[in-house]
């Protein structure tokens, strides 16, 4: 696997896709997403490969389920690239323009970042997605999926580059790593003199590993351990409804919540029905001392429950004195992802927005809104959850950089 | 060395000073410059410390002036701070708000990054023009200067340190390490659980080493080899001032020009008119072989000439057949900082905005106005010449990330 030839196309075809206008990057996308259901037996073919390996390697039936493609999956990835054609196109918008002392006419202009590598380790949709959102705002892609997918993936990429070759664009703007090893995604991790950015989509340890092995910029995503913290003056039926909802609607996704705070004087009406709701999902709590005279169900909780992102039906709950105690605990073990307060105080609501830190705080709605669809944004390539570039979803705009366009009549500098 | 000790400290501060309103950082600031002012004589005598240690080890003339504190200086430094009170606070902003389809109201808030750490080799003033900057944008700061200017610099966070203690203010909001090792300077940038994002400032080795080593989020900033083109179509008086004025007004800086790139067409009138004017500061022309055949006085160009960055009176001259070749040549070579054209033709002057990839394209002006500055921010921290988060001139705006603050009225996810 030689990445940097795979590096030298990327960049040369970033060039040319930086020139297409709008227009016939929507011809292209349309041609892409066609391809993609045309060739839907050949999808599934490889995608049987995938599925016979994972049952062979004894995979759960949950992750084989999120492994498998079907007709309705593949039309459904295809519908999704129809959507990132109906997108606007932020590419050349200057976002501001104006004649400083000097009678220079300065613009900023977003412009594509260049090359993006994404190391991912999700279902194969994510290949799809990626690379039509990148494509979408001008850049060239070199993903790198999970051995699980692997047949899928690949087959998924050649789909695409044949449907470009096939309209004589060039197909290195979407490529694909078909190295698994290790060795090759550290290289790609330090190949700074292709790579733009690389995002990282999946679980806590690759973000790990991503953060202590990347020399090329990074765009951390998706870690969420996220709080619900319920004040002494919320109203518990709605503070019911959020909790159930942030924890048991899809707990295996970073929006999900994983540790309820909740204050002393509502603890005792609160906690037994929350648990007497949660245990319609089987939800296994963990409690510290005073949860766990409220609730005798309880396991006790360990230091570790605090940063844990369990992704599962399990919930921590932590008794609390205080608001400020709450926002104390949430600095200390949060992810920076998505953070809530049920209340009708609006000194609480107000002093919780500004003292969490987190890419989305929440007053009185559920942490599962963070998401670049609910958010408005028509599409997302992650959620970011570091402070540099992006914070939180990030949709067609956050994929782009800016230049500056300067107009002059001749200025020297004095 | 404690750098978790000065992380950890440096993190509870910034959750301070990240409450403060605007005027009370402002009246903060206001006495940080007067505290340096008060204090003249005692940095003048740390600044002899270093000046004494430079003459010793035999160090230019040159670099002991940029070293050099006068009370002049000194008054500058204090007076930089004032500026920086003036400027508007962008801390607080809401960017945008809009209400999405399931009510929810979402802000996206303009917030301080964190702690930001800094390592800079530069002149001592770097120290305090840092140091206010994050301040004003409400981010603390760990500061790693060189060691050429360490007295000064230990001396003047100190005085700044001093002054917040007065004023009843935690001093860790801005905080020095005085071990100037390459150990622990390798340890600051791998800090990630401290620092939010890491800005070097100096020389290209600097730059290079962080690169390689940095886990924490880099913003890289400096090098410039920057490039100005002659179309055939250029107005050559214009021309010839602008190449003088980007070459020589002041050589040592990231802005100056490294190459001049001239179209065939105008090279022989061109060339011997320019090398004259540029003979009056006795700039060293090295050549390709056409241009040293207009200009015999020219040493022959290697190809390590278009690749380096003088800072000196040099300059690299190659002879192109087109406006094509001349934004090939660039985009293979340059540093992506400031790049201009010399034109009087319309299509020309659009195609090299477009197609060239730098953080400022110059159309008929010197590559010397990047600057913060200049372009009107009011302040600079630096030139980022990477894509992600910033590019170009950063001034306060860049030293901010985001927050989504939702608020809602019960909502839940379906």
């Amino acid at each position: 696997m030689d990445l940097t030839l795979l590096g030298q196309q990327a960049q040369a075809s970033a060039r040319k896709l930086a020139l297409l206008d709008t227009k016939e990057k929507n011809r292209l996308l349309g041609a892409m997403a066609q391809a993609l259901v045309t060739a839907t037996p050949e999808i599934l073919a490889a995608n049987e490969k995938d599925l016979a390996q994972a049952a062979a390697n004894g995979i759960s039936e949950t992750m084989q389920d999120r492994l498998r493609l079907t007709k309705e999956r593949i039309a459904e990835m295809a519908a999704g690239i129809k959507e990132v054609v109906d997108l606007p196109d932020p590419i050349g918008e200057v976002e501001k323009m104006w004649k400083n002392e000097d009678g220079l006419l300065i613009g900023r202009q977003k412009v594509p970042l260049g090359v993006i590598g994404i190391i991912y380790e999700s279902r194969p949709n994510v290949t799809t997605d990626a690379a039509s959102l990148c494509f979408k705002t001008g850049n060239a892609v070199i993903l790198r999926g999970g051995k699980e997918a692997f047949a899928s993936n690949q087959v998924l990429v050649e789909i695409l580059q044949q449907a470009l070759i096939k309209e004589g664009f060039t197909p290195h703007v979407i490529q694909f790593v078909t190295d698994t090893s290790h060795e090759v995604a550290t290289e790609m991790m330090r190949l700074t003199e292709y790579l733009d950015v690389l995002i990282p989509r999946g679980g806590a340890g690759l973000i790990k590993r991503v953060k202590e092995t990347a020399t090329v910029p990074v765009i951390e995503t998706g870690t969420g351990n996220n709080h619900v913290y319920i004040d002494k003056d919320a109203q518990l039926d709605m503070a019911a409804a959020i909790v159930d909802n942030a924890k048991t609607q899809r707990p295996s996704v970073c929006n999900a919540m994983e540790t309820l705070l909740i204050h002393e004087a509502v603890a005792a009406e609160f906690l037994p029905v929350i648990a007497k709701k949660l245990a319609q999902h089987q939800v296994e709590l963990h409690g510290d001392e005073r949860a766990c005279q409220y609730v005798p169900e309880a396991l006790p909780a360990t230091e570790a429950d605090w940063s844990t992102e369990y992704l599962d039906y399990i919930l921590a709950i932590k008794v609390v004195d205080s608001l400020e105690e709450a926002i104390a605990h949430i600095n200390r073990y949060n992810t920076k992802h998505s953070e809530a307060i049920v209340t009708d105080n609006y000194f609480a609501s107000q002093k919780f927005l500004q003292e969490v830190d987190a890419a989305a705080v929440y007053v009185n709605a559920s942490t599962r809104f963070t998401d670049g669809f609910v958010f408005g944004f028509g599409a997302e390539i992650g959620i970011s959850t570091q402070k540099l570039h992006a914070r939180g979803p990030m949709g067609l705009e956050e994929l782009t950089s800016t230049k500056y366009i300067i107009y002059g009549e001749g200025q020297i500098r004095s």
